[in-house]
């Protein structure tokens, strides 16, 4: 069987600028980087920004099984299958984060014969946004220390120091770090921490913003640290944002790149799904939905993570409203809801796909509440039996949920007919009512509450002392009008990853909150957050190679 | 009077492929990254190695004064006169790095009419070289702190890590850190160091480096450590090799750009001149001698250590000859040289001109020593004097120099004919010679001492007790017959900054020696050097900006 990455180096890519034609765009609008990728400009936007949207479809999951269950594959497949039946389609995409590349994790460009390409650069540094976002958030952080270390005007107390240094790269050692030793001139001794490039903020303010006047607000808004007299100090206090900005002006335009079957993907930001709200850049989607009738897009982790932050963060803020919402899910993963262990679920096993259907159940129960319509569709596996397959199809049904199977890794567009025609169906069938959960005006207790009892399906919310303060602060500084964004566990509609399929007679355990001011929601911890990952005793990196002609492999 | 970025921004750039067609290059062998920039393909180089080289011209300087003397400004305005006269030329040099333009530094892209441009993205991303360098020495050094956390199966030494981390940002606060804090799964703790990416010994090898075969076998000798049993660690070690080199694919082709009158422009990789060698890439300067008759390059700081290294290590190791030297001084600089204070250097003063000319006089002595004609110039200020103006030439032309005014600052390429005229009667009438300063089998001892006497007018030199140890382990680990890079103030001849004008009498006290195994020679450190630049009271950060458009401003 071949790798994703040999699929992916057989393809025969057209040139970027004939994708981008198939959309309408003129070279002029493109900056092209190589033959096969390319920004949208400025000028694009303002061209396009008046017509009338597309559909928007987003693509997300069941609570997954460590391995995950293939969303990506199935978004990428989707928009292949619409390109098959000549609609004009368009997806919109997360890019990559390239630490984990070197770790254990697989790329993040699909699977299969349901990938975008070219994959190893997307994977590595593509256009560079993630490295124009590091270098944006590692100014701000050396503008920080240097305002200490010149006299600290604002009264920076070096002990309440928010902003965190960060690459992207899986490094333990820099998790927790002592900077600033050495003498007089290399500043003061702190205490600091650095994050994957995904984890900052800047990612999630850059995935967020409008355009640049609204990338700059957002950046003069991020705290980075309060004062002795316990006041937040801004990143605009710091005279920082022009320099970010400037730092940040190409990284702010969405990538064209395309699949397999030469749909286009618009492929922008990639911020984390638990710190922050998971999903493709703002200006990806619009811009998108400007250029296609039908936009495929999806959100990271679960459901109960992306769709509720997709839906609460991302379409409140932007005014986006989704016509329709394709609920991935694995006989796999609905087995190991049902308590299979990982190296069994490749049998048969009728009855714990029974007692796991319940988690998908709880899924459609949750994307209906927003008033979306709602397709699940089965990401097919070679182990998965016609039985299994017919009992989740009617389990669907039964629901009044559109069900289709997706066979689109093994066969591309082809497999994802079957699931765009009920797609297609559901846009032109059903209505969209889309509302947010709760409203903005709600107490910041009251939306935790919100996502825990609707979404979760918790009884209630146990708060720490230190996170009850923390909100109190939060709303005290004005900052009560924002979204939560929740950082929980992705295997459990809990917040314990043990606690599988739908788990019931639970609290949701908040053991602190903050606030990212520039990105504009509030975050919830409901757990130890992992925001820089280690790599593992074997490294993917150890078997990583590029040859004279310039052929990289062992990338997944 | 117009700013150097605003008179980049008002230039009339032609798009690159325009550039590029003008040198013979067609659209296939190139990457484009955006309209006004784009890499060389290895296929290019496949298809021009075979043809026969044009000429090496060296643009050097005299020692500087603190703001620097122009090389920059004199290379492209060199390569534009020679397009006035309708020569074959291209230019070659150093990428520029992004963190000091936050700071006090000006850009590297030359000044007024004879830059480089798009100047504000070759001084902020460019084509993500810079980045790639940072993200390859960063796996590096995750992987050795990963590869002592899962067991240490190679014995490192954590008290012997040569290996620092890296950013292209000024940062003191990252000089001297601990990293390695936390719990067990964050690693040991130890301690740490971060340079400047330019500082890194993967820049210096991407430059030496002339194929990707060559680049792997780089990386893989670098020395990330010492064992237990005190024998080194390399990167190959690691495994660390191909995921590297994956990271650098791209990193490795060279960039064309263009001057602001369409002269192309080879701007590629930007080593240190005092811990590295201070040159564009070995690749570069190759193309570039393929695709035109007359090549124009430069080499960091005075001719001390940049042309030093240019023809001691990069010409060496390369195969390069040079054809011709242009050592570029300024009335300023020689006033300088001659003891007039800083503030002082705008007034007419010929003794003063006289006492520093000495320093001219022992820059045109080393070049003669390397066998390669002269011509000097003295790039114009408006403050010159037309008596300290001919003071000049006639002391040039009593040593056999060419001389030639430069005013390419105000006037472009026009103002680079007459020095243009010069080169191309030394190209054409002076034979060059060119040999290194000593034998690849001399001993390191006696490699400094040649370079400190020969070049420096030093008596000879002090060895500290550290240093002897260092050359002599150096040796005994088999890197007796690589060459020196020597660290040295690079404002006075000695290694003394207050020694201005031709000091004598005097010693190069060397405290300590290194190998930069990877880059294949020993640095050599007369002094502290300083990896990590830091920002100032008021960084140039604070006054950048840019607008709804993507103008830039307060870049330099």
């Amino acid at each position: 069987m071949k790798t994703d990455i040999e699929i992916a180096q057989e393809a025969a890519m057209i040139p970027i600028k004939e994708v981008a034609a198939s959309y309408g765009i003129s070279e002029e609008d493109l900056e092209l980087y190589g033959k096969y990728k390319a920004k949208l400009t400025d000028e694009l936007w303002e061209e396009v920004k008046d017509r009338p949207d597309g559909k928007l479809v987003l693509v997300t999951a069941i609570n997954p099984t460590p391995a995950g269950e293939g969303k990506t594959t199935t978004t990428v497949g989707l928009g292949e299958a619409f390109g098959k039946m000549d609609k004009k389609a368009i997806i919109a995409l997360r890019e990559p984060s390239l630490g984990p590349c070197f770790g254990i994790k697989g790329g993040a460009a699909g699977g299969g014969y349901a990938q975008v390409v070219p994959m190893e650069d997307l994977n590595l540094h593509f256009t560079g946004d993630f490295h124009a976002i590091t270098s944006a958030n590692n100014l701000l952080a050396a503008l920080l220390d240097n305002h200490i270390h010149q006299g600290n005007a604002l009264g920076i107390d070096t002990r309440q120091i928010l902003w965190k240094r960060c690459l992207d790269m899986n490094d333990r050692a820099l998790r927790n770090v002592v900077v600033g030793l050495g003498a007089k001139a290399d500043g003061f001794v702190r205490e600091d921490h650095f994050v994957i490039t995904v984890a900052s903020e800047i990612m999630a303010i850059l995935c967020l913003a409008d355009d640049m006047n609204d990338l700059k607000e957002r950046l003069g808004r991020i705290i980075v640290a309060y004062n002795y007299a316990g006041e937040p100090v801004t990143a605009a206090q710091l005279n920082a944002v022009g320099a970010m900005a400037a730092l940040l002006k190409d990284a702010l335009k969405p990538n064209l790149i395309q699949t397999l079957e030469h749909t286009g993907a618009i492929v922008h930001g990639g911020p984390f799904a638990n710190i922050a709200h998971g999903c493709n850049s703002v200006r990806a989607t619009k811009t998108a939905l400007k250029l296609a009738d039908i936009v495929v897009t999806e959100a990271g982790f679960g459901a109960d993570l992306g769709a509720e932050k997709f839906l609460d963060i991302k379409c409140r803020m932007a005014g986006l409203k989704p016509d329709a919402i394709v609920l991935v899910a694995t006989v796999r993963a609905l087995k190991y809801n049902g308590g299979v262990p990982k190296d069994q679920l490749k049998e048969e096993n009728l009855e714990a796909l029974a007692r796991g259907i319940v988690n998908l159940e709880k899924h459609i129960e949750n994307m209906q509440k927003y008033d979306v319509p709602v397709i699940v569709t089965l990401n097919s596996f070679i182990t998965d039996t016609e039985a299994e397959y017919q009992f989740v199809k009617k389990f669907c049904e039964d629901r009044g949920c559109e069900f289709a199977l997706s066979e689109v890794w093994e066969k591309g567009g082809e497999g994802g007919i079957a699931l765009a025609e009920k797609v297609l169906y559901t846009l032109e069938n059903k209505e969209s009512h889309y509302k947010p959960l709760y409203p903005d005006e709600a107490g910041l207790k009251e939306k935790i509450a919100a996502v825990a009892k609707e979404i979760y399906g918790a009884d209630g919310v146990s708060f720490a002392p230190a996170a009850s303060k923390a909100l109190k602060k939060i709303e005290d500084m004005g900052f009560g009008g924002l979204p939560v964004c929740m950082a929980k566990t992705q295997y459990s509609l809990s917040d314990d990853q043990t606690k599988l399929g739908r788990p019931s007679g639970f609290l949701i355990n908040v053991r602190d909150a903050y606030v990212s001011a520039g990105a504009g929601f509030v975050v919830v911890l409901t757990g130890a957050i992992m925001t820089m990952p280690g790599l593992p005793k074997v490294p993917a990196a150890n078997n990583i190679d590029v040859n004279n002609d310039g052929v990289i492999t062992g990338l997944f």
